[in-house]
């Protein structure tokens, strides 16, 4: 089952169910108003969905409209809580190295998350906006998942029937801002703009079997101005799935219905598969050649995420931003 | 004007207007379901809210009830955005002291904020339940605002008419887990468990003549166990503004409505006033006696946080939680 929110109805966007071609849609007032609202009654809500979806699926629909990204908001345009994960590891230690911190060997078994924004999430074709090229304008290009209500101290083993959609991210950064921002101690918030998400979110289903042990097993495409930056296999060099981040994140706290939980920027350690962000290609080439090469976005930039399935398909849509002045 | 969400209808309560004493409350389910729903459309809602509450001040409607606050979610029982600041400068450099941290001198200039989660925040008298003793569970006394839409880069004179709402806060910690968590450079996440909130929050024309200059200058009551801790001004020492604060989280990216701001633990140079938290008890201790002696808390404590006009009576309605084990 795929859905979708239509920049419709209110800031929450209007729930709407998609084929898996990404070609048709239909609304589902009568089910539920916002995905958000699904999330809130998810038991009752999930299999009425699931019947929408298979019918028109089936061609059986006949209030079917074609899709178009370009209407979309976010799945959850505004959302309670979104944390992200860093669950590549490899790509922790090379970020913390171009920044010139070490990484503790403890990064390797005890996760890293962060606590972000969740109030404004950018839409897959929404320009994404910033203040100035100074800041050093960078993806993050990671798979995300959004859960129902997950209790305090789940263990890894109860955590995975909490996942419920899958989408991809677009965790946007200031790369110029994060070592004065971290040496202040308290985290990231100057320095994380807003994120983006794809159009549709997707139950696990619709992965087959890519989505195994918690991890999605298939290429991430990143592109810049439509030149490809990498396609590092998301369930390789995964530290940490992602019922091990949930059970991480709520070792003292309960998520609420419809919490966001991201991975971290993918990243393989066969550096042939490209990379997610330009930190990660700035790093490599400093250690190839001494400095980075690659600049950070400009404005007028285009940034291009997707995932596509083993047949070729888009799986989630592409996210597919102008970097624009805010 | 006074605002509260009684647990009824929903994940997100049922708004209702209260009167300036606390004493009676209605409903507005013809105005807006929800506090979050009426901060959406805040222009067209306020002046209808106003109507009912300046109605029910006169005593002038038939459908009021009994106020209790213990039948009182947060006024937001979940919200998109909770970022918190350290405003009180002195008591970040007393609890960075207390772990043996240096403060860079530009934190009495560039304000220290975190991002905290918002899915779950606690009512005025839910139970505060933690997971262990060993934590070193911590209040953390402070005042908050919630604003309406901000845009990016607000400045501080532009800032304060975004700002609606004023109410109590009280930022759970678990000070044993943050030494370790902070070490690791992404800032708090399990360190910082559900936060509570004042079951009532107020237009800042009940504060009268305290509300100035962006700063609430009223004493902030906290007792444990019925004892006083401290009743600090939170008017006095608040190095940064909530306008200045506003100005600061909105440098690269907006604000939704229904945005909470916190002050940080309030804390005034002035020792005699006491103090909002217990690790700010315990490094003065440390400071006069060599070793902090004031344990933190314990499964039974209770914690009670309130703020009294210049009449002695209650602003916002105490904060008047049990600390439980989850």
């Amino acid at each position: 089952m795929k859905l979708a929110s239509r920049k419709a109805g209110g800031r929450d966007g209007q729930l709407v169910v998609v084929d898996t071609a990404l070609a048709r849609f239909v609304p589902v007032p009568q089910i539920a108003p916002t995905l958000q609202s699904a999330l809130d009654h998810w038991l009752e809500v999930e299999p009425r969905l699931r019947e929408v979806s298979a019918a028109l699926n089936a061609d059986q629909l006949d209030g079917a409209r074609p899709f178009d990204p370009l209407d979309c908001a976010a799945p959850l345009p505004r959302a309670y809580q979104w944390v992200d994960g860093s669950a590549y590891v490899n790509h922790v230690e090379l970020v913390r190295k171009a920044r010139g911190a070490q990484m503790p060997a403890s990064f390797w078994t005890d996760p890293l998350v962060y606590q972000g924004g969740s109030d404004d999430l950018l839409g897959a074709c929404d320009p994404a906006c910033f203040v100035s090229e100074e800041h050093g304008i960078d993806l993050e290009a990671e798979v995300a998942v959004i859960t129902d209500d997950v209790p305090i101290g789940v263990s890894v083993a109860d955590a995975a029937v909490h996942i419920k959609l899958v989408m991809l991210v677009n965790d946007w950064s200031l790369r110029n801002l994060i070592p004065a921002e971290l040496s202040k101690g308290f985290g990231f918030y100057q320095s994380k703009p807003a994120t983006a998400y794809s159009s549709v979110a997707v139950t696990m289903d619709e992965l087959g079997s890519a989505w195994q042990e918690g991890k999605v097993h298939l290429p991430l495409l990143s592109q810049i101005n439509g030149a490809p930056l990498g396609h590092p296999n998301a369930g390789i060099d995964m530290t940490f799935s992602f019922p091990q981040l949930l059970a991480h994140v709520t070792r003292t706290r309960r998520l609420g219905a419809g919490a966001i939980i991201g991975s971290g920027t993918v990243s393989n350690l066969d550096r042939s598969q490209g990379s997610s962000c330009l930190a990660e290609v700035r790093m490599l080439e400093l250690l190839a050649q001494g400095a980075p090469r690659t600049p950070f976005l400009k404005f007028g930039d285009r940034v291009r995420i997707e995932m596509l399935d083993s047949s070729g398909y888009s799986i989630f849509g592409a996210i597919d931003q102008a970097v624009t002045r805010c």
